[in-house]
């Protein structure tokens, strides 16, 4: 018979955008229960909100240390196997590895966490505890992003010479530090975000994405990055010039001062036969531009698509699916793969479709040498991990 | 301490459409929790389908009356409290009759029965036993559609004169019947569907539409019905002119036969002093049109929405909410009420803002009535019901 | 060497927007030279108006009449050609016929006539005189609305099922009648527009373009016409269904009333095997639809499109040509027939594809039948001619 | 009595795109006659040229030096006023320079000049020949750019902060040089274009149309200039940071070898109160974003817009105005303001707003810093004059 994976969770108490987020994501699919959480740092608050998500008050914890050592004295049937960890950056270090260690697989909101150097170590975590690892970079989870990476990996567009990707945002327009909105107090936080603002929330996000899409690694950069709103402490604005390892070019832009943007993030690839375009705003509709015939109107749940966007599809097409089924596509997939691993099975190509520890040490990489890049007079700057 | 409302479902087994799409929309936003189904006539297979849910092997049963009778017998702590219908229309007036009479909640699909007449004495059951009906219109849940009918009810627009309203699909452009796809087979067969085809399956999601955003209410049609795939025997097209209350005209078409479309249902609404537009393709998008200044794009998510959209909104403008989150709003805003109603407390408006028994009434009606006129040489119907 | 052609044209002065654009379109590409103008049947305001265009005062005439009088008179190497005629529509019908039978070559304003009465005799004067004439139904100027009739013609659709033309305006939203608004008065007035208001001004451009598209032709209809705005003498709104002469049915609607709307007239057309889309506010996009692949964008200049587009193109694909380059193809068609004509040569296909005298007649058999259709009580009503 | 202005045009013969494209622009409103030309440094093609264009054949010259010179000789009444060149770069100055000097007003094709320092010596010789001169950057010709400009100039969107633009092109993805495309081979030669290809030839216009709709000067630079193509002399793409006059930041892209794009040419703008955005796929229409409410879509000829996007409109809204009014638009502007010096008015500001010699002086100092950019290992380059 069909068993829930049991979910536990770090963070997300509260009023905490993301952590919702998380939660919808893992219910959407039903492949898991959440049965515990140390929603907060504040005991109070901690309790209340696992209350609300209508947790029993003995698994709702004070600290993610009581959690994991509380959680492992239980019998295997009851015991968390899975722990989301939605806490702003500079605390997903410790919680990671401790979770690792401790036996349990593990989902971490990205980036990935405060440092390079402690990606590093995480990543060798992950090597010697062999659990699974997935960092949640939403955007790989669209169908039709999918669609885009095998569409180029195919090598229908040839191969590929130049990626835009580009994250505007204008949230961040005005000076919102210190005042109610909390996102924008800890983001804009080198202490709770690390040395980069909008390179480290969104400059990642399309940094991922290009990668992604493209099937190619960034090995060169040169940035322009700005404080724009007076007084903040952290880059709100930054581009990037790419260079790929096949030779090909890029332009990489993020921001949060384009005042009225939401969160259009958006990338187009193009190759010596064609080219492509996907955006969020139309994240259901993948334009594919050839050099000599019509272009064509790929969508999820449409004819043509390939296998990579049909597993992650819900719907007959037309019916759209957003953001939060991309972000459920995550969990879906690392759930599959935990079950094949609970039952010893090799699992589907499609299922292992979903971003882990590498893609966390290129998105630390990327935000060290990015800044790095902002801050030097010369033009190019080696991608170094 | 919060306790999920537990969840009954009859009908939806593996391969089911609408099934799989309910039951994401009841776990979306984690008020329910499934207990119990009968999903399906063959035993076998209700049985397996509760197994790949996760269902306790003893609350899987082998029809609705089976449930239900079980169901009163358990404590009320463990007892079922809200019935989920999702057969084909033939199989909705018995199940959800006998669930309401036996103290349930329930949710419906649409159309709501297989005629006006089942749909009048359904009424009468709901007044009677006093439970609480929501039948899934699932449009109306859309944040951008409450925005359309806040914005047309608060007299913004002025006085309204004109609605278009239109559901172009191409699925059955060819014959499907008797083939692999049993959603082809059931609905084209008058034996499941009912009178009309193309009508009762998308007809009545335009018409609902039409009424909801408008406020207003149709009070004659002129219908032209057609089975355009040779050897259908249900309608697969038609269109229908409307006059409403308020005097205003407008167009209602609904296809299934417009090759390559798929599920891009639109509508728009004229007042005195502007006019708005929305469409499924891009439904986080409300277009807001004006007779002296700039059109206006409100958002999903976006500065200016009012408390409905609001409410029904969980990510912040920009992170596309789709079909799914629709449909999970009319789950979120039904369980709010029966919570309220379980607490004896008044549920907020926005809350009771989920379609309900009069739609369901009003849907039979049109399609009894449309198909009248599709018949009738005289130009003119009135809407009776 | 080449010559220009010489033109005369008959209404148009100062403050007239379809005089102007005809001017536009007629000089767009260098084909003719205005020489003559009646511009105004009050003779002060032609000659003001003959003077700012810098013609010769001797050619500025006070009349239709004396127009075609003076010009006979003038050597063959003089003389006005082609007669383009830009007054209200109860002044088409006299100027047009004396044009012809002056041995004139006319291009006419739409609709052709104030009646069908007139637009059949009309057809008789065509024929007697074997002169050429032009209807400027602009919108069938569009390149890729030539692509949407060649790729349907040309069978890749399959047989045609469904048309859906429409035309929504918002500009006589308000009572106009007796202001400033010239247009709106005369469009309104049954003494210079004849029986029908929005359907006759917009209604038969749709009813064109569904024709010119589909390559079919309407032999019933069934209308909801109505007055809108309170005061109003003509239809301001209608709508109506249409039956083709090969079994497919559509809709058709127009309306001045939809506030906030500008001129995006529409047309989609589906047979067994895919559909089109076309629109004049992105009118360089063809969209094209499949049934079992995806929908592909034709463009303007762009790869794959047939020799129709192509002829009517004059840049390369991405430089938007827009309305006064659709009514530009009328005259630059017209242009090059008439040259031919002169030359004693045969016109290419591409060359003869301008709205002529059949489809003036049908527009005015369309208005007269729309018009009796909205006052009948039956449903259908044969499209009489 | 109004006369038109008389109009020589030097290049341009059979076949030249751009040649066409001023020959309609100059044609759309009536302005200009054409009376003489110099159309190919090959006499025969400039004869026939001529012939094809209705011209008397003793106006049809073998050089631009003849033309001036016989045209000097001419009565007053007779004589060429403005001059059209439309050659490829490398002859651009000489003619220019002895049209001027020859007492003719001049409209140049861009990029102004083969270098700065022709385009520096250019700036005196209009200096001190007081002729006027225009440079066709086409896409400030469309209304809704220059209501974009005024927006920001009036200040309704705060402070500027950042400028994205591009131009996107996918027509020298493959190794043209040498073939049929006169086009390809001309501009991707450094003898006949200068020391940049697609920097020159679409580069210019994305930084041009990035100082006139922010009313800002670039002070400084960073660029990765690439040569995609193998074997290809001149830059085929590119990108820049820019760095403005009042501290705001932007990135400049334009590419030849995005595979599938055709003239996509698009502007963002982002101040403190708001942003805006327009794309030449959709010229007629301007997304306005705000901060605090709704986004707005401002129209060509619709409500709202400024004096300049009135002034510069031909239609009313909704019936597209495209690229060649655009061009027509810096053709118009012109005439009127060389009416104006020839009546002695002072011409209103709207007809001024064409590009001029500065314009192309900082059009060609662009050139030449981002390709010494782009060869530099210093992130930043100044913006030399």
């Amino acid at each position: 018979m069909y068993k829930k994976l049991k979910l536990g969770m770090i963070g997300g108490g509260q009023g905490a955008f993301i952590g919702a987020v998380h939660r919808i994501a893992a219910r959407i699919d039903g492949e898991y229960e959440l049965v515990c959480g140390a929603f907060s740092s504040n005991p109070e608050k901690s309790k209340a909100s696992g209350e609300l998500l209508g947790l029993s008050p003995d698994r709702v914890y004070n600290s993610y240390q009581e959690l994991y050592e509380k959680e492992k004295q239980l019998p295997e049937e009851e015991r968390v196997q899975v722990i989301s960890i939605v806490t702003p950056n500079h605390v997903h270090f410790e919680p990671t590895k401790l979770a690792l260690e401790s036996g349990f697989h593990v989902i971490l909101d990205k980036p990935m966490t405060f440092s390079l150097a402690e990606a590093l170590e995480l990543r060798k975590v992950v090597e010697q505890t062999d659990r699974l690892f997935c960092l949640t970079h939403t955007y790989t989870g669209y169908p039709m992003v999918k669609e885009a990476r095998q569409l180029v990996t195919s090598g229908k567009l040839g191969k590929i010479r130049k990626v835009y990707v580009e994250y505007p945002q204008g949230w961040l327009s005005t000076f919102e530090e210190g005042g109610e909105n909390k996102q924008a107090s800890w983001r804009t936080d080198p202490k709770q975000s690390g040395i980069a603002g909008a390179m480290g929330d969104i400059g990642t996000h399309a940094f991922n994405l290009a990668e992604y899409v493209s099937g190619l690694e960034v090995v060169q950069l040169c940035a322009d990055i700005n404080i724009v709103v007076e007084g903040r402490q952290l880059d709100d604005d930054g581009a990037s010039f790419l260079k790929f390892d096949n030779g090909a070019s890029g332009v990489l832009f993020a921001t949060q001062v384009a005042a009225g943007e939401e969160n259009n993030i958006k990338i187009r690839v193009y190759g010596e036969k064609g080219g492509l375009e996907w955006q969020q705003d139309i994240a259901n509709t993948l334009l594919v531009k050839w050099l000599d015939r019509p272009s064509e109107i790929y969508r999820t749940g449409g004819a043509g698509v390939g296998s990579f966007a049909q597993h992650n599809t819900r719907t007959p097409g037309g019916h759209p699916e957003g953001y939060l089924e991309a972000f459920a596509n995550l969990y879906r997939n690392f759930a599959l793969c935990v079950n094949a691993r609970l039952e010893g099975k090799t699992p589907e190509l499609e299922w292992q479709d979903y971003p882990g520890i590498e893609e966390g040490v290129r998105g630390m990489a990327f935000i060290e040498n990015v800044i790095a890049s902002g801050k030097s007079d010369k033009k190019w700057t080696d991608f170094t991990i």
